[in-house]
């Protein structure tokens, strides 16, 4: 394995372990949208599966929303087969099941495509559903929280529903985008986007250039994301 | 008074109200550099000292230093003076103190000024001493502090020591810079510097940055501000 897999491989285990993010018996439905986050988490999980000290099972879905989102490029769907994972594909009428009036936002689509999530894990008998938001998505969600929210939250690596009897992992919760990128470019799955031509006024911009700002190595993100966990409450309003 | 003294001076008052930064009988040392944000402090301390319901003594001293720190013009010591209040002028051999083959710093620096601040405050009875710190200062530390730190912590509006008989207040604390150099402006004491030659790397310039990034708007200042008391515990780590 190339330097870099083994590199996210490692980290994976490392949030696996330390937010307990898997146990034995699990079964993971992992949403696939065939970006480069998804598919790496992907093969990553799938060649866990196969041999990880913690049995689990491993599911896949590639929900599809029904507007333009990338290229519209379902080769991946044949990647991860070949990785080893079928990848059923469901329809979801986002954007049709708006009220009238209301315009498409980040907030609606990712509640919507959560929703369909749960359900396709109820049907399979799936107790975890698997995300590909890495350490960068968690740090802007606590800048952007605590810029328009006021508010010091952030996505959890591992979330566990009140109302409906599945928790919600983030194993790449260690893993930064750059990493993610240079994985994506070794395996040949760059070029497939999908990013949707929603998000351009996302206030995760300004989020993702702060932590430009803030971070001269990669070093200081880790940093960031072990203040998340390391509150000095003395020194706290 | 001017829109902006009066707005600044509310501020001020939400501060000391909210944080409990002044009670009835205080003896309050304020530390004037000749800044913007000191000389806005004087200013506003000055006048609420002469007719605050809560009654306080208010004395000032100005720490110099054995570097070139901004232009040296001492002009700020008259314009106190006619707002109504003496402030000495204490040399301190910032310097000269660094041990051989240490060199200068902030952190360095303002251990020196805090520790001289205490001894003029203890020799002159005062319980608290009066810092300019303002807003963007304390959002600065908190993303300095969450970088650079791994740590969620920032400089406080009321600081009790442990070891020292003192407590240190911001009263500056909800008013942003924008307000304060639109004062200083209007009090035509802009002019009058203090920033020193040793702050060039920073690592505040970066957090500066970063806020900037985020605030398309002074009220995104304000929600950052509010997030320091306002952690979610169910979505932190």
């Amino acid at each position: 394995m190339s330097k870099i897999g083994k590199r996210i491989s490692r980290k994976i285990d490392k949030g696996i372990f330390k937010f307990k993010l898997i146990e034995p018996g699990d079964k993971i439905l992992l949403g696939i949208s065939g970006g480069k986050d998804s598919l790496t988490l992907a093969y990553n999980l799938i060649e866990k599966s196969k041999g990880c000290p913690i049995p689990f099972q491993l599911e896949a879905v590639n929900i599809e929303p029904d507007f333009p989102n990338g290229t519209g490029d379902k080769s991946f769907l044949e990647l991860v087969k070949s990785w080893g994972l079928d990848c059923p594909v469901i329809k979801v009428p986002v954007k049709a099941r708006l009220k009238p009036g209301k315009t498409m936002n980040c907030y609606w689509c990712s509640t919507q495509r959560r929703m369909e999530l749960m359900k396709e894990a109820q049907k399979r008998g799936c107790n975890k559903i698997a995300l590909g938001h890495h350490m960068d998505d968690i740090l802007e969600t606590f800048l952007m929280n605590i810029a328009y929210k006021g508010e010091l939250s952030t996505m959890l690596p591992l979330m566990k529903y009140d109302k409906y009897p599945f928790t919600v992992i983030r194993p790449l919760a260690y893993v930064q985008e750059s990493e993610i990128i240079q994985f994506s470019k070794d395996l040949d799955f760059q070029r497939i986007s999908c990013s949707c031509n929603f998000d351009t006024r996302s206030r995760r911009h300004p989020a993702r250039d702060a932590i430009k700002s803030l971070s001269d190595h990669p070093s200081v993100r880790d940093s960031m994301f072990k203040a998340l966990g390391n509150p000095n409450n003395r020194y706290m309003f």
